[in-house]
């Protein structure tokens, strides 16, 4: 027998779907990978999804729930009767439970609080309070803890007869009364462990933690720097307030990575995006025009300049169809110097006080690029030139020549220092470095890059 | 007692390296993460990390080793004698050995590989054999088994006796005499379940898996879709040769992103980088150079479809300020729509079947970022223009205020869609969508927006 993969096991679902045979259905779904089950399920009919919810127990109608999308989620609560709901709710994982939550409007919430138990719905409410880019905004309670006092069999019983299936147990918390976290140990060293060794003599006393109000790309960080499973969170008074774990992680790195290279590009990222086709025209609109627009509007100023210092290129008209190559050469260097340093900042590879070495070293790189660029842009400015229009206006070939190559080495290197110094001048602003947008940088050059290549004619024609 | 945190920790360490207290200064590192404690001795001059090595039993020396990096490794291996050296290479994880192994030369390698126990040195050299892009190429072979007629009790004494330190064991693989895989057990379910259940009663047989030849940003997502903390890897006769876990998913991720923002703003990524500041300048240069000087290159199209078309330019001078303008927005335009794309493309939300799709939301996209920026240009350019200017040259105002707005429209929609179809028309070459890089989109549509500029401003003035 080949072992199916999910394509295959797609197609059978499929051909049972047709038949309506929910019941054959179930049989194969209930085998399956509970997100793949989602998958399917999420892509019918929200008729048919509630037919096939109907035949799965509750704990499994709450997994299958918290990998639903908002869209469908919402649908589901609208059509389910209240009671229904309340057990699936209750069921959900601590931190799909409170993003559901928070989706639904005051009415909705204050209907719903009363019928959880109390120690759900303070839980709602404590984890409602987390701005949702920190750690507390992402953690989940579905931790457990064990005390180290006892030996490792009693604390697998424990654990057996404790631990409902949402709950996170490959790292268990040892907590003092105070619930002050006091180490870890993990289910790895548990279950390797003689039954009778205290728990005692396996916690992992020096430990990586993260606190509430810590950044949550941070946190995601943390957790692929020490190859974690999960990472507790701790208030300031060092108590256990929750575990991010590391699905967490990757789905925060990957948000924070569309937005890195949205916002790079000059797009406004928004929380509830859901990808490229469920996001309407208008929202993408939106997401794009301010910037569109603000820099439309900032070529202003290099037209000003070209109107205040252009004189020099009537003169020479030649010179005006060099604009575009310097400029546009000028804004890739700015940007590849930008990216790569955004990166390097997003990544920890950098801090601000490494600024000169990122200069210095952005500045002997340029002046590599500048030693090739500027040997082509003679040859090409010989070739491309018009000689016989350059001697009529009295100045010779080369000097023009020279005027060009010049401005594109000079612009390659104004811009590669800007490029590499803006992000991290909005970084020591307090702002996201990856705002230092492509297209601002750009703009930016595009006006040193007239300056530079107006004054450089002015000095050798003018 | 506060708990220590990272920072904290290292000044501690720092204290006693100072004062070259190895003896205590081993006792706290003992006791902390492996990441954390290969950081700091890494960071320290090889002779020290020597000295603090010597300390450590060789399997915490083989985890510290694991998280070296290549230089450092490399030092380590070129100091310490080749008996120490074996040791620790037999204890590394599976695909931490076969990289390193695969960094030395090819008379290292011999001299390495008659030394190895045979299990081993086989090991190596298949694991060698796989392209490192393909998820056989990343996958690690410390996976643990279990046989599925067995109770859970003793599967767990089996497991205790078994399985190294390094092996993954949060999910245990079941397979038949020929090592085909039946399906997994989670040690959770595992640790849950009474000691006299049988594995047949608990294992999952309809499960995820990744081919040999998977490209591994695929594996990487699919692990990251499915939250597994381990992915098996599957041969075509369907045995089970390696295991990809989460930890080498986030990292295949990050390397991935890191290209693909690289890909895309023109830098050409390679696979040994070691961050910024530690490569040199001239791999920075390397990098850069070609899409810079390839582009520069190509800017000399769009030079001569301005100098065909650009009589027009010539007779009314007031166009060539709004040129530059024109050609950023579509170049803004064109990269935004590009980077949406692209990352929709590589988070697999569409595929090249949804073109009609996407031109008809770019569509919609463009045509309203245009009603917006038709009338700012409008409104821009009646300010900017120099009113006695267009008069002298017997056209009206209005009529330039109109060539330039209509321009700045169609360069929009033409820059958005061509921004949108290029990353799929080279996804359909086969190729990585992030080649259609912005700086490319750029150069492109300087030359559409010279072409849309100079036939406007024909038809209604010339």
């Amino acid at each position: 027998m080949k072992v199916l993969d999910a394509k295959k096991r797609l197609e059978r679902w499929h051909k049972f779907l047709k038949k309506a045979e929910w019941k054959p259905l179930y049989n194969l779904l209930k085998e399956a990978p509970k997100v793949e089950v989602a998958d399917f399920m999420g892509q019918q009919k929200v008729t048919v999804t509630i037919q096939l919810f109907a035949y799965f127990p509750v704990e499994d109608q709450a997994a299958l729930f918290s990998h639903f999308n908002d869209s469908r989620k919402k649908e589901l609560y609208d059509l389910l009767s209240p009671r229904t709901f309340l057990h699936i709710f209750i069921q959900l994982p601590s931190d799909s439970r409170v993003d559901f939550y928070q989706q639904l409007d005051e009415k909705q919430q204050t209907s719903l609080l009363p019928f959880l138990p109390k120690y759900i719905a303070k839980e709602v409410i404590m984890l409602s309070a987390y701005p949702p880019d920190t750690a507390g905004g992402i953690m989940s309670t579905d931790f457990a803890t064990v005390r180290d006092d006892i030996t490792v069999q009693a604390a697998l019983a424990k654990l057996r007869e404790d631990a409902p299936s949402s709950r996170m147990i490959y790292h268990l918390y040892v907590v003092n009364e105070e619930m002050k976290m006091i180490g870890f140990i993990s289910l790895r060293s548990l279950v390797m462990s003689a039954p009778e060794t205290t728990i005692a003599s396996l916690v992992k006393k020096t430990f990586v933690y993260a606190q509430l109000t810590d950044d949550r790309e941070k946190v995601a960080q943390k957790i692929q720097h020490y190859n974690l499973v999960a990472l507790p969170v701790l208030n300031e008074d060092d108590q256990l307030a929750g575990i991010v774990d590391h699905d967490d992680a990757m789905d925060v790195l990957r948000t924070e990575q569309t937005e890195d290279m949205e916002k790079f590009m000059g797009i406004v990222s928004n929380e509830e995006d859901e990808g490229y086709l469920r996001t309407s025209s208008l929202s993408h609109f939106k997401k794009r025009i301010g910037w569109l627009a603000g820099l439309f509007g900032a070529t202003i100023i290099s037209g000003l300049a070209l109107n205040r210092y252009g004189g020099i290129i009537k003169i020479f008209p030649l010179l005006g169809f060099f604009t575009q190559s310097i400029n546009d050469t000028g804004g890739n260097a700015g940007s590849q110097a930008a990216t790569v340093v955004i990166r390097a900042l997003s990544l920890g590879e950098l801090q601000i006080k490494d600024w000169v070495k990122i200069v210095w070293k952005e500045f002997k790189i340029a002046l590599l690029s500048v030693s090739v660029l500027f040997s082509f842009a003679i040859i090409r400015s010989l070739l491309v030139i018009n000689r016989q229009d350059a001697l009529i206006q009295g100045k010779g070939l080369y000097m023009v020549a020279l005027v060009i190559s010049l401005s594109v080495a000079l612009q390659v290197v104004a811009s590669t220092l800007i490029g590499a110094m803006l992000p991290l001048f909005i970084t020591w602003m307090g702002k996201d470095p990856a705002l230092a947008a492509s297209p601002a940088i750009t703009t930016i050059v595009d006006l040193t890059g007239m300056l530079i290549y107006c004054s450089t004619a002015v000095y050798f024609l003018g």
